[in-house]
């Protein structure tokens, strides 16, 4: 294969032979690629379906993004979504629009991005479909096992429980602004590797479950946006910590960064997105995973004010998180 | 709601929740849209799932496709796969990319067709996600339930065999011919909503597969080249006999858009997809489901021949169907 190989010297069944042996594969696969469609086990006679798609020049951009990290992204952004339900994920199918002039080299490294994120979780990728088109567009659908367990809801939350959460917050926000700055990023690769390469804590949304967490979702979109729906869904308040958001370390990294780009670090804390790590609600007591931090805790909503996110008690000035139509910083 | 509406007037959940009431919702549905993701039973433990993307431009056009067309077309090809497998499908979810000009109304349109495709065979539409981009990109994922029985696959056809096919061959891709062409298409309505709005006989699916069916495959690629993939698998020949291939009524339709457009209508029957009809094999002496045609016999691969279609004994001159990438007619 040389490098400069175009999808388009390749039949599909011949893009598809090439791609498939870079897939993992589980003991949950049944039946894999290859046929009309897959067939996978669901030991507790349910699954957890969900999925998301990644498009050219609105979800990454060529210039920043290998197609390992795409197809990282794809996979993972997906994987959140599983454990955000409390579930484990088993398998996930793919769909490819690629330009017919895309290298074969680019999509083989996509291959190569979903299955090293897959992997460690055990899911497999047992199929897809390709298909030409203009742009670059990762659809990926993911579906994971309850364990016999209830799926972890956003509506569960009561007031009494307390706010917690798993894996980073504002890294990736800060990783974007830095890629997308005048400013010098060498000196942050971790923060741009956050951006280009999200490693949520996906393990512990089936640990949240077993310790009895009452309400989940992943940060997607920042903590305030995402934390409103845990609120409206239950008909809460959640009523956020400052000084429990980040991890002296986390702080420290993202306040030498704000500095460079004239950034308040609290505003990628509470508004940035794509971190995916898991919010979550625990009753007062409850046994927390060591991984998840108390961030804050559940209050009733008022008559005057309505479920909502506070920070120390009172609502903060904007809570715009990404909005895919309307732009960032839209209010939904 | 004005018909001038567009996408980047609402927030993505506005729209959501304009989306949502339209999708069908059954019994299988545990946990529907507006959480992380949708849980869905599957009584045999077991679960089936294809997926497959429809592109602008590729695989339809605006002046050419309604909303409602397109969300129709997404379901019935995923459907199809399910169906394929000996399976009755229970759910969908949808990755939905759309221009930030799109009219709310075309999108409404387009639930609006996936749901009525869908209802019919008791499946829901489950969960999905919104994007912007340039061009529209409908990626469906289709999950379904094999009822406890073994999935039927491409590769358990057996010298033997009777080859049977259920659904429409070619109308497809006559109603397609005609919109292409300057031909006036009022004269074959029956070509173009057969193009436009396949209507695949999904049902058939578990029944053949309760009728002992060996192999499967849904024709979307063409009857040749589908035909070859079982061949394939299966290590046969599929001997297709000209004779059985349509109905007497079906052939004077083609006949007809045939003289217009100087195509021989054989050739739409023989290399035409999208029609999205049942091709399988059964036992000699099989009850076949009244809906299945037989149209061949599986006789042994030889050793200078190897696995192929042949009709009435002779390997066709070409297997053209749809290749994404390399364009139509290439060969895989």
């Amino acid at each position: 294969m040389s490098a400069s190989e175009r999808v388009c010297d390749l039949a599909e069944e011949q893009l598809l032979a090439r791609i498939f042996p870079l897939l993992p594969t589980t003991d949950a696969t049944l039946v894999g690629p290859g046929d009309d469609a897959a067939v996978i086990s669901a030991p507790d006679g349910r699954f957890v379906v969900s999925t998301d798609v990644l498009v050219q020049d609105r979800h990454f951009i060529r210039d920043w993004s290998t197609g390992y990290d795409v197809g990282w992204r794809a996979a993972v952004q997906n994987l959140a979504d599983i454990a955000a339900m409390g579930a484990r994920p088993t398998s996930l199918v793919v769909s490819l629009v690629l330009p017919r002039t895309e290298e074969v080299h680019w999509v083989l490294e996509l291959a190569r991005g979903l299955a090293e994120a897959c992997a460690p979780h055990g899911a497999g990728v047992v199929g897809g479909d390709l298909s030409s088109g203009d742009a670059i567009v990762v659809a990926v659908t993911v579906h994971g096992d309850l364990e016999g367990g209830a799926p972890v809801l956003r509506s569960g939350a009561r007031p009494g429980d307390v706010v917690a959460h798993a894996g980073v917050l504002g890294r990736s926000a800060a990783g974007l602004d830095l890629l997308s700055g005048a400013e010098e990023t060498t000196a942050y690769p971790d923060l741009v590797a956050a951006y280009l390469r999200p490693d949520p804590p996906i393990g512990s949304g089936a640990r949240a479950r077993l310790a009895g967490a009452t309400a989940m979702l992943d940060v997607s979109d920042g903590l305030l946006r995402d934390g409103g729906r845990i609120a409206r869904a239950s008909g809460v308040v959640l009523d956020l910590d400052p000084l429990g958001l980040s991890s002296p370390r986390d702080l420290a990294a993202l306040s030498a960064a704000g500095r460079a780009l004239d950034v308040d670090p609290v505003r990628w804390v509470l508004t940035g997105g794509e971190d995916h790590g898991l919010l979550a609600t625990f009753p007062a007591g409850a046994d927390l995973p060591p991984e998840f931090r108390v961030v804050g805790r559940v209050l009733e909503a008022t008559a005057e004010r309505g479920p909502a996110v506070t920070v120390q008690g009172v609502v903060p000035d904007g809570d715009e998180g990404w909005d895919h139509f309307a732009g960032r910083g839209s209010r939904a």
